[in-house]
């Protein structure tokens, strides 16, 4: 079973053909980061048309059991995430509306406070807002998983810690490995993964040792060493795949509309856009590689189906569904 | 089995009570005449609000089989629909996300021309509009039911044609017996049962002949008649129960924010309101003098049956589904 737990790409044929080829049974797309409620709608349609449009590739995934029927049919389910939670507004009530709707991550941040939490790229981070307790009990309630991907080091051990249910920090790697400013620190991972949560691999290159030039066996001496250190059954991949985006989806993922001036995030004002990705690593055909690095650095079959995907599909049974 | 397919009160756990005194198992309750996409959702959450306060008394009904569920837990499912297309917007998109968020009815229009077709009380009829044609193709392939109760003459009969499956009338009754503006003429009647649909007998005193003073002879007389006419298969019951409700909300109905000058509707400036119920069916608690005045018209146990709920039941089953 292949699981990819962070996706964001140009959408196309083509690359849903690509997610067949690599055996890919499920993927979490985000479909929003600077979108308020109604613009999200727009992009919750958008993927309705597609799956009108090739039903024999992809469908919408609700539930766990979805990563079975895509299995057993072949074809991938599309799970909703939202990198931010400007989908809710300032409205709790939007929390079960847009779970309803087919959203099943939500960040509680993307780089800058919110109204729930603190972002990464802030200098203070005042933790859990008023709001954000009350919007984490009811996206406990219905089903939606807490994801602190891009939030600020307190904001995430807080809401390890406020959380009833087990929280994701669905694509990132550690920052002992890669000192990345997104990627997260010992403590940090701890609280998440102490609290039956996951961490999710990610393969962008700002988030890699060396970047595009990072090598497979490094990184998957990495996630041998985080088995160690946080236990094999709270780890999968979270790809970040941005594929055939134009430099302008990097630039609205940055900036959206909270700033009239350019801020580079993760690149600079030489390298502006999506960075190369690595050569063993290319897109949805290359998750054999992954496994097969796994197996190089030492990690038994078990341990590798796992992390491929096993570990999400029963985060996603326990996490998906309305607390009874 | 009872099913009212068409009540909109102003809710309150008395109303829900009622409805299990009146052994209730399901009603499609209105929850948007004028209210755009983002106010619709508003109504959506203050039912989820519902839901979550009164689970021993009522849940959200998604599908025919719920409707049995709540036989089976004493407890009454709960339909959503809209009096007008206004929560679509201009947005084809939109039909399957209402369906998704638990809409099942939809009428073309309310009173006035809409984006699809022609209101009973606009001078003109020009039918289906082009926008129309599209979106009615939507609702059938999402399984989202037309409702044509508030739509001019034209416009029905060419949505009963045009539409590929089923649709209905889900409140209202023949003009024959109560010339109202909104009662439906024999040929309206005959467009929409012929092509499988449904009729649902409105207990709105306007609709009534003889209005808050009609009997429930005559009004079960009624039923027999159009029986016999259009065959018992096709009749239901959507009361307009309207029930507990200030008058400022009949004016949201009739005028929301398209006129500054008062429209007294099915009123009038000596009678702006909401008029009287009848005597025998005062609100949910008297579903059993319907049931008792159409045996005494001399239906059979199961005919009433069919009219009671069965009909809706079966409705249900065959037309909330996406098209396969």
């Amino acid at each position: 079973m292949r699981i990819d737990n962070l996706q964001y790409s140009n959408w196309s044929e083509k690359i849903f053909r690509q997610m067949r080829e690599g055996g890919v049974d499920a993927v979490h797309v985000t479909i929003a980061y600077h979108e308020n409620f109604r613009e999200t709608v727009l992009n919750f349609e958008q993927w309705n048309r597609w799956f009108e449009r090739f039903p024999e590739l992809i469908f919408k995934g609700h539930w766990a059991s979805d990563v079975d029927t895509a299995r057993e049919t072949g074809r991938t389910a599309i799970f909703f995430g939202f990198q931010n939670p400007s989908p809710i507004e300032d409205d709790i009530g939007l929390v079960e509306i847009v779970h309803t709707l087919g959203a099943r991550f939500m960040q509680l941040t993307y780089n800058n406070q919110s109204l729930l939490a603190t972002g990464c790229y802030e200098s203070e981070d005042a933790g859990i807002t008023r709001m954000g307790r009350q919007v984490i009990k009811e996206m406990n309630r219905v089903g939606l998983v807490v994801d602190m991907s891009h939030s600020a080091d307190r904001s995430t051990i807080e809401a390890a810690d406020i959380s009833q249910r087990p929280i994701a920090i669905t694509h990132a790697n550690p920052h002992d490995w890669a000192p990345a400013l997104r990627n997260k620190k010992d403590d940090v991972i701890r609280a998440v993964t102490e609290n039956g949560g996951m961490l999710g691999f990610s393969l962008y290159p700002h988030h890699l040792k060396h970047k595009s030039d990072c090598s497979a066996k490094s990184f998957c001496e990495m996630i041998a060493r985080c088995a160690d250190r946080y236990g094999v059954a709270h780890l999968g991949i979270g790809s970040d795949l941005c594929q055939d985006q134009p430099d302008s989806v990097v630039e609205w993922m940055r900036v959206g509309r909270w700033s009239k001036e350019i801020d580079y995030g993760e690149g600079s004002a030489e390298l502006p856009g999506f960075p190369p990705m690595p050569s063993w690593f290319r897109d949805n055909r290359d998750f054999g590689n992954v496994e097969t690095g796994l197996s190089a650095v030492g990690m038994a079959p078990e341990e590798i189906a796992a992390v491929m995907g096993d570990n999400w599909h029963r985060f996603y049974t326990e996490n998906f569904t309305p607390r009874g």
